[in-house]
Formats: structure tokens, C-alpha cells, sequence
């Protein structure tokens, strides 16, 4: 069961509260042979941090991570690969007033009613903290994928009603980093980190969409019936903090079209076989195709808002919670290496399985 | 691995082609002690049986399934329960010109290339015909939930552009049933059929959505952090042919609300705490929290029209190819049952892994 | 979970009772490009079958199995195969003196205690019947170790205390089935059923062991550090019926000596890394060595005996039981091929994991 | 797949090499409610620890563990247990001479043509240490054994070959802990330490036999067909370094008794029905039956002499390599809270799973 677990034969267990002495994870069935390289995963870390700029939770968070196994010369041994993450600037303080009260669309109420318990220092297993564990396994990840030319790039498409209209194959992804919104078109970029320092100083929060790219992927990814590639990379996205909604390809706009319009028709590209259209996204019966994987991701406004709300107690009387501290009014740019995360993994993990396949 | 199984606990396991013997599963996990209703069972087969109506499929398929295992005197025993349903009325000579082309946006072209061999006659493996033995396995799921009082409810809520624009909330979903497209609404249900059966004198396709409803469900299921309970759904309608996207609760929409709007405050009705609002769908922080779940399900049309459409066969040649036999213009009204039966699987399955949650 | 799942990659689950309609299995996980050799299947389940010799129960049945999916023109298409072997020769009233009565050592009294309810014909689920199965998901198994050259080889070393002291070295293991025994040194496979002879008469049954070797497995097989080669090997032979230890390599005579004497000492003959010795039995740290794998299996004498015993019913009144029908006075001889046929289970699913070890 | 999961509900994963940072684990899946007595367990580590009397290894290594997560104010919230164990003492300087050499019957061969790589110092994660991170684990199941009143004792039963011929029911098995060899009988376990203080002196080991008897489990424990109780058990024990062989209840001497011997007569005691007699081990049919389970569990002596012994290096040239450092003349005194650690964790996960049974 494992609910902890993420993936089948590279599987990433993670473990920590916000509040506690650490995070991390473990990182089980890395082939051996592969070189680390700390500096990147670092940096993805780095991506991912609380602080990292004005329009996000000004938390100062190291998210230093501490690699205690499975490395041997700097190259993985084909072990388990446990790590830590100190958890340093901890202020629970900040929490004391939600011992007893539930704050509205958090998983506050459902955890205290799940388990009879809960830590509501700082979120506890619910906050989002715990994805800088998903970080470093999909940094790990990405590091395989590089050896197979395989490139894994996220962006925010939408803020709120601000939306970035133009598909991935009219954008220049790589200056998706440039911008702190992680927004590749800068007009659009600085229109959404505007409206999300309009949003903060009303003491709200404001949801959008994150668009992801795999590019290089090879044929034949992604097993019939049940884990069928975008299966798997919908729940690894569901399973992600505050996100509402998945679609892959033409997604939920492929309802507006008839089967003639919307089927990509293969063609013979120098002895290559492709389709001229991809709106299936590179995955057809739940198996890559080659073409370029593409998917949007829709993540709610945060729930903590710095507003006073209406709410229960655990003895359910009525009260009114508002948020203490520092929490992002909007997730998404530091959400966009957590998609890349997740996706990396089931990559990996059906590289993997992928070379069972055949006799 | 095996990815022809689902469930952790309540485990479906299903085999089979469209044109080989028979297709079935194994249930595996069923707790004892349930009367297997087998006239219910079969109903359930009916909702999803192709030539049900003037706008699915003609062929004839009897799907009769027959339970050989895990069953004693109708009661379960706690033992896994095998079953078969028969293939009878294949017609693998419409498949021959299948051969050695692939269909475009079919599974044609990635199970050649992933397996290295395709069972090509009614698209074998990736014929929807396997889901077929996901009724049967969600029909014992449906048995099990009857009796903690947890009932699904899925509904056709659009077909191409044709909106049924009312929220569940104000539809009386009794009376799905009562049109072959299985949509509630009688007006909006009309025209549906008019615009499939226009849909198929073109010999063309369309998709749609199917909206799900599920009622009374406890709080508490879901799992943190990775088998969060929509996560489990989401992969449950994504591993369904032909689905392109999933959202529950205010979905894709909820990037158009800021948090203030869009959280769902709690209130104390008559000793219990509820939600005011049910943006959240029935489901905060991954796990259930009592209020109604719903979800949305985007199907793309079928891939098979009856139109000539370019393509290559297996020696990279360009050629055309055409539909030929009998296929579904719109697989919405046929996968409303599928829909219900995916959802009744993870909800049973979560039900029993709660029985773990605490000591 | 799956309890009547076994394997990760390659995956065998089982349905079935004894009196049921029919048992069976999905093999899910066997890669595409395999020729699936139907009589090498079904010779394998004539091995296992009742009425082979006078010296096993003369109960009759076909024991035909039927593949109803997973393959296309006799090659495996990467598809689960699922197969049912149907009951044909169930006496039902032999056991209806059993519904209300515990026979000793038997699982009556658990399989009630645990579900509250059991099929108390021929054993229900209980019954070595289900083995048939496990042959079939083994001969497919072994299908592919015949491709990697793998050969594995079981055979009885000892009946009662009838016992065969020769290594497997100094014996011909082609031998062993020219005796109806499975025992390969033609005086002591007749001492073993003249005693067989005996035990019968005396309405009795007995025990013994059964060894088993398995040669050509390449180096590197077995995960540490839970899944050790030898470890899976173990809870394969301990889940088949009426097993009661099992060991390798030295096994338990390696208390006998001390380190110096049972280390096996590393040599180079012909510029390949050997053992001098092979107390390891050809696993070390829980992975494959390239030396031959070898081990023990202990049985218990069956359960069922045609003397009169003191039991209780289920009301735990105080009774007697007595066997009825047709019963194994030994089933060693009808053990050989599940031993091999859950050893070859345990070598291709490592194997194929092998596949993901190194990048 | 995860090699280095143990369990399917209550799930153990480590992580660690001997002389890396830390080892340590995670428990996903332990029920929330549970309060942690930090003080067994580190009593637990302990029982393990080197160093603890003359006849161990004299390494000093403080295995003091560090719960990071998973707990809140000492009660367990249904969260995964994240906990670490420092390595402080170690000495790599004492394993430079095995950089390129491998040890008859260690793992040192086998890990390098496994995975292409290896850590040499200390073992790497082929050394014992590993099984700190098990007794965490199983400490914290003995704690939830401890509410449903079972109980799980281990103890030396044989070393070399001076053995304890009575039968656990014989023994009072509070006295184990009294002696620094772990056999409750003063007489045996005086003449146990002389035997290893000789062969400690030679340079040489020497193996045994560890017993273990389980008291309380309430019937029910096991899963059809291929997770018996005994087959989960026979893994978990065949998983520890150095096993050579399992058996339960009458075990391999059951050969030598006929089924009317052997066969456990029911009999009613007090309105609860009984076995007169207990060789089955209290498990029949792989479900416990509410009697005692008891096995064996045969270990080889260490692989690491002070002997002189031949070998060969990596290039296949012959060499010598003789042990240096601090190592164990016999493993069995601290493998006993080992043994009863993975008992502890097969049994929590039985309990566990037995919740799903029922309807």
C-alpha cells in the first residue's frame, strides 16, 4: 500500500511535518551507475524555495539537502538513497491559534478526523514542505533522463483570469526561468506578477495553471490497461498540493471537435514514422508515440488566506480563523519544479518498466 | 507491477482481447460475507453492452459473465473471485485490412512498437471491450458500498457542444436512466441523440463529459500524500479509453475565484460540521470530508470513423484507411456505467484501507 | 496486497476452489515474443495430475488448461494471459460429512474462523488443487528460462526416513522421471514406494523432502536487502501446501562447521570468478553467484487420513472424522513439478528485474 | 517492487551502508494513536549493539535513533515514521585491503557484478548494520503487539553444536535476557560462550540456531494462498544476513512421523476449541490457529574470519585476504531482537491486513 510511496521500480518515499526536525525520503531502486550531481539537485531545491521572491511566502527556508546513502564516489550504487532536509526556521507560534480550529478548504478537519490526531504546527504532513522531498527524487530522476536526451519543462500558463494564450510550440521555453513567475512570455509574465501583488495586499490568494512539456520521450512508454502514461502522470499531478483538475493533449477542449478533425494522422517523416498533428499529446492508448507529451495542471487559490473567515472549533463552535505568518498568495511559480518533479518520475519509472516489456 | 491490476486492498485484476476467447479478471481482497447479487451484476453489464441503442455500436454482444470462483452458496467467501465473459459475436474479418496499418489516434501504432507484435482484430488489448470486466469488479464494488449507504451516480452532461449547463445539484439524477444517452435532463438529452445520430450519418465521431456524483461517503478516506483519494480517482478516469482530462470539485474553474471565494467555510448543522459551500468536491487535503464528491471526465471521440483518413502501414508506406463494422459514434452513453464502476473501485478500496488508518 | 498474487514483474494470480466450476489464473507481466509451447504446458500439468500411479490418489481429472488470452499466433503479445483449467471430476457428497466438522491439521477450522464462512467441498480454496495453476504460470516461466539457457530440476531425496544421502552431484537428475517416485536412484525410488505401498494400506500418510536444483542462473539475481534470492525462494516453497521448513545451500548442516571450513573459497578457472566449494548454494549476500542454486523443501504427511480421528464440530462438540474419497497417501511424487514450477516463478521475476539494476 | 520495503500495510523501508552518514528508515503505515516508548525501542538497539559483552564485536557504535517525523507529542499521527541512526565509529581504514579483493561466501563478489559498483567499507549495505534500522521497526510493531497482548520471544538454541534439546515449553524464556548469549538455560548458554571464546580465539565463527515463539495471536493471522503466515515469516527470517534455513512447528522432523501421528487433534477446552497437541505451530493452512508459533531459524557462521583464506582479486588474480577489525565470532546473541523484529513486523502487518477480511 505505502501511501508514501510514489512510483513502481524507482519509488520515492518521503516522510516529515513542517514543523518536525526534518523532512525527506527515500529514494529505492536508482540503478546503480549514475553520477549525482549535488549542484543540481540543489538548484532544483533552490527552485522551489520559499523566499526566492517578493511575490512568494517570504519563509526563509534553507531546503538544504543531506544525501546519507546509496553514493559511493559521487555515483549511486544501485541502493536505497536516503536524505534529509532540516527543518530550521520553523515558527510555531504562528499555529497555536489553529490547535482547535479548522481552517476553511485546509486539511485540517479531514486529517483530524482521519487519524484522531493531527500536528497543526505549520500544516504538519499537509503543507506543502513535504514536495521538497518530491524535488529531490525528481531531480535524481531528471539526472537519468538526461542520459536518454530527455527534457522535462514547466511553465505557468494562467493566473487567475490572466492567461497565457499561445501553445508551448509557439514559446521559447527557455526563458521560462527569467521571469519569478515562471512565465516564458514576458508581457503576460509581468501582467501576472502584477495582479498577484494586488492579490497579497488584499490578504487573498489566487489559484492558475501550470503547462507542461517532455520532449525526447521514445515510443513505447506506459503500460495497457491501468497505468497507462497519462494515468500516471494525472495522478502524479492530483497527488500535488491544491491542484484541482489534469488534462493531456487536446485535454477538455477535445469535446469540440469530431473524430475527423481531431485524429493525428501518421505520416512518414524520413523514414520516421509521425503523426502531422499531435493532439493526443504524444500519447495514444495509454502508450507514448514519440511525439512531444504535453498537459496542463489547475491549481486552486491557496487556502490560508490572511482574511478572517467563519469557521468551527474541533468542539464545533462557531468562530473565525485568519491566517498568521507568511504563506504565498500564489503557489504556482514555485510549483512549477514540483510538476517537472512528478513528471520526471513516471518517466523514469516507466523507462524502467519499459525494458521488461519485450522477451 | 502488474498493470492489468487495480486496487490496493479490493484488487481488480482483468485479461482479455476482443476477439480472443473470452475477457474477465480476478477480484482479489473481496471481504467475505457479501451476498453476491448476480441479477444486479448483470444489470450493470447491460448499461455498458454495445447495440443497447440506435446510437451505439450494432454489434451484438451478450457480455453474460460467469462467476467460477471465491463464491459459496451466493455468499463471498473471502477467496479471489474469478470470472469470464464469453466472446461470441467477433467479426475478425472486418479487422483484416488492419492488418499493417495503423489507425490514426488509435493504439495501432504504440503496441506495435512497444511489443513488437499486436493482436490487430477489434483492436485487441486496447478494444473497450476490456472495460467489460471493470463493470463486473465495480458492480461487486457498487454491492460492498451499498451497505455503508454510498451510492454513484454518473451522468452524460455533454456531448460535443451541447451543454447541460445546471449542476447536479439541481438535476434529479433518477432519471438518467431514462434516455439512451443518459444524460437527466430530458430536453437537453434530445438533443444529444439528434446531434449523435447526426454524428454518425457522416460516419463521423464525437466526445463529451460525464459528470459523477457519489453520495455518503464517511470522512476520512484518502490517503496523504501520494494516494490522495481524487488522486486515485483521477488515474481511475484516465485509465479509461479515450478519457483526456479529469477535475473534481470547482475544477479548471477554480483558477478564477481567489481564495476567499472559493473556500468552503464550515458551520456546525445540527451537531455536525459541514461545509457551507462544496468547492472542494467532497475531498480536502486528499481525503474525503463527508460532503458530496463530483467530478468531471473528458472523452474524446472515437478514434475509428467511417470517413477515409491518411495514414502509414507497418513498412512506413503512406495509405488511407476507413472504419469498417460496427462502432460506437460516441462512447459517452456507454461509459456512464464505467465511469461509476472506476469510482465505486476506489471508493471500496479506500474504504478498506481506513480500516488501518488508526489503532 | 494481493494475497493470491505472486511475483512483481511477472506476476501469477490464482482463482479457484477445489468444487468450484473452475480454477485459474492471469499471468500478467510476461513480456511479448515468447512461442508459447502448449504441450510443454499441459506435459507440465500431467506431472501434477491426480491418478499418474498407484501411489498417488486416484481421483481422475483432465487437468486441461485453456489460454484465453495474452496471445496471438502462438507468440505472447505482452498481454495478460489469463487460462482456466476446468473441475470435471468433483464428488462433492465425499465431502459432505465434512460441513460441520474440523479435520485435524487441516484448514477447516482456520478458513471458518477467519472469513465466517468456507467451502468445505474437497478443501474449498485450501485444496492442493490450486496448484494446477501455479504449474501453468511456472511452464511459461520456465518457457523463458529455457531462452537464458536456465534449467531447473526437482526431484524426492527422502520419504519417511527413507532417504536418499547422495548429493545432487553424484546423481543423474535425468533419472527422475522414470520412477513414478520422482526420485532418480532407482533402489531408493523403490523403497520409497514400497513404504508409500504400506502407508496406504494403512489408511496413513507420510512426509518427506524434496531438493531441488536449478543451474545456468547468471550472476546478479536477488535484491537486497528484503527480497534476497534466497528469501523469495523461501516463501515460494513455503506457500505451497503442507511445506514446513525449508533451506539452501548447507541449510541448517551449516551450524556444523565453522567459518573457516564453510567459507566457499573464490578461484579463477579460465579467467572466470568460481567457488571451490558450494555451501553458499549459489547465492552469497542474497544474490546470485553463477554456481548452482540448491535447496530443501520438508512436507508434512497430508492431512487428510482414512483412520478415524477425535475432532470437534463447529458447535465444538467433541466427534470423529474420518477421511473419505480419494486421497495423496504422499504428495511428494505430485509436489516435484510445483516445487520447480514456484523456483521458476522466483528466477524469471528476478531476472527481469536484473533488467533495471544497472543504468 | 521496492527491495528494500518489508511489509504491505505496516511498511518498513531502510536505507543505509555501514559506513556512510546514517542509516535509517521509514514506517509508512503505521496506525496513528500509538504512543512511541522511546525507551524500548532504544532498548531494543541495544539487545543489537555491538560491543555488549566479550563474545561480540568490540566495534562501539552508540546506534542511538533520531525519530524525525510521524509523531506528535509522542503519540503516532498515521504519518510516516522518518528516523536515523548515526555512524559514528567507523573505521574504513580497516577494509582498504578488500577495495579490489572479494571475501569467500560474502557479498562482496556478487554486489559488484550486480550493480558494476560497490562500497567496500564495511560491507557497505551488505553489512549487518542494516538490521538497526529493522529493530526500529520492529520495536515500534512490538509496541502495537503490545495492546493485543502478543508477545514474541527469541533465544539461542543452538551454537556449533552444543544444543538446548528441550522444547521452548520446557523453558522459562524470562531468562534469556540473563545471559550474554541469549539461551534461557544457564548450563547450555555457559557452555555456548566457552565454545565462542575458543573459536573467537582460533580467528575463527561459528553459527546456530535461533528459536522464536510467538504467544497471544488471536486466529485468523495469514492470507491464502501465497501469503501464508508461515510463508511471510519464512521470508522475513530467510531476509536476515547469514540465514541458511527456516522451519515452523514440527518442521523438518515432520518426515519422520506418519499423519496419524503428526496430526493436531481439536479438542474443547473451556468453550474454546484447541489442538491436544501443537506441530503444526500454531499455523494450519498458512492462518494462525490461536496457538503458539514457533520456529527456527538456522544461521551459518560470519563469513569474516581472522584466517588467512584464499581468494581472488577483481582481476581474477589469486591473493589471500584475512579479516582485520572488529568482527563477530558468532552473530546469534544480537540476532536475536533481529529475529523477533521481523517476526514483530510480519505479525502488525497480518493483524493489519486481517481488518479487510470480513465485510
Amino acid at each position: 500500500m505505502a501511501a508514501n510511496t510514489f512510483g513502481n521500480i524507482f519509488c520515492l518515499t518521503t516522510f516529515g511535518e513542517s514543523h518536525g526536525e526534518a523532512i525527506g525520503g527515500i529514494i529505492d531502486g536508482c540503478p546503480s551507475g549514475l553520477k549525482l550531481d549535488m549542484a543540481f539537485i540543489q538548484n532544483e531545491l533552490q527552485r522551489r524555495k520559499p523566499g526566492q521572491s517578493h511575490i512568494t511566502t517570504q519563509r526563509k527556508e534553507d531546503d538544504e539537502v543531506k544525501i546519507l546513502s546509496g553514493v559511493f564516489n559521487e555515483i549511486t550504487t544501485g541502493h536505497p538513497i536516503g536524505f534529509i532536509i532540516e527543518n530550521n526556521n520553523q515558527k510555531s507560534k504562528d499555529y497555536e491559534h489553529l490547535k482547535e480550529v479548522y481552517r476553511p478548504s485546509h486539511a485540517d478537519f479531514t486529517y483530524q478526523q482521519k487519524f484522531g490526531i493531527r500536528d497543526y504546527r505549520g500544516g504538519g504532513r499537509s503543507s506543502a514542505r513535504e514536495t521538497a522531498s518530491r524535488i529531490v527524487g525528481g531531480a535524481i530522476a531528471k539526472l537519468i533522463l538526461n542520459q536518454y536526451q530527455i527534457s522535462i519543462q514547466a511553465y505557468v500558463s494562467q493566473v487567475g483570469t490572466i492567461k497565457l494564450e499561445k501553445p508551448y510550440t509557439e514559446l521559447n521555453l527557455s526563458k521560462t526561468e527569467e521571469s519569478i513567475i515562471r512565465c516564458p512570455d514576458e508581457e503576460i509574465a509581468n501582467k501576472m506578477i502584477s495582479y498577484i501583488e494586488e492579490i497579497r495586499k488584499n490578504g487573498d490568494t489566487i489559484g492558475g495553471i501550470i503547462s507542461c512539456v517532455i520532449k525526447g520521450t521514445p515510443i513505447g512508454l506506459g503500460e495497457p490497461v491501468f497505468d497507462k502514461l497519462h494515468a500516471d502522470l494525472g495522478k502524479a499531478m492530483l497527488s500535488i498540493n491544491a491542484v484541482k483538475g489534469f488534462e493531456y493533449g487536446a485535454g477538455f477542449s477535445s469535446i469540440n471537435y469530431k473524430g475527423s478533425e481531431l485524429n493525428d494522422v501518421f505520416i512518414n517523416e524520413e523514414n520516421k514514422i509521425k503523426t502531422k498533428t499531435n493532439f493526443s499529446g504524444g500519447i495514444q492508448g495509454g502508450i507514448s508515440n514519440g511525439e512531444d507529451i504535453y498537459f496542463n495542471v489547475a491549481f486552486k487559490p491557496v487556502a490560508t488566506i490572511m482574511q478572517e473567515q467563519l469557521s468551527v472549533d474541533m468542539n464545533g463552535n462557531a468562530t473565525t480563523v485568519q491566517g498568521k505568518g507568511r504563506h504565498d498568495p500564489c503557489v504556482l511559480p514555485r510549483a512549477v519544479p514540483i510538476v517537472e518533479s512528478m513528471a520526471a518520475l513516471v518517466i523514469v519509472d516507466n523507462l524502467l518498466k519499459q525494458r521488461s516489456a519485450t522477451l
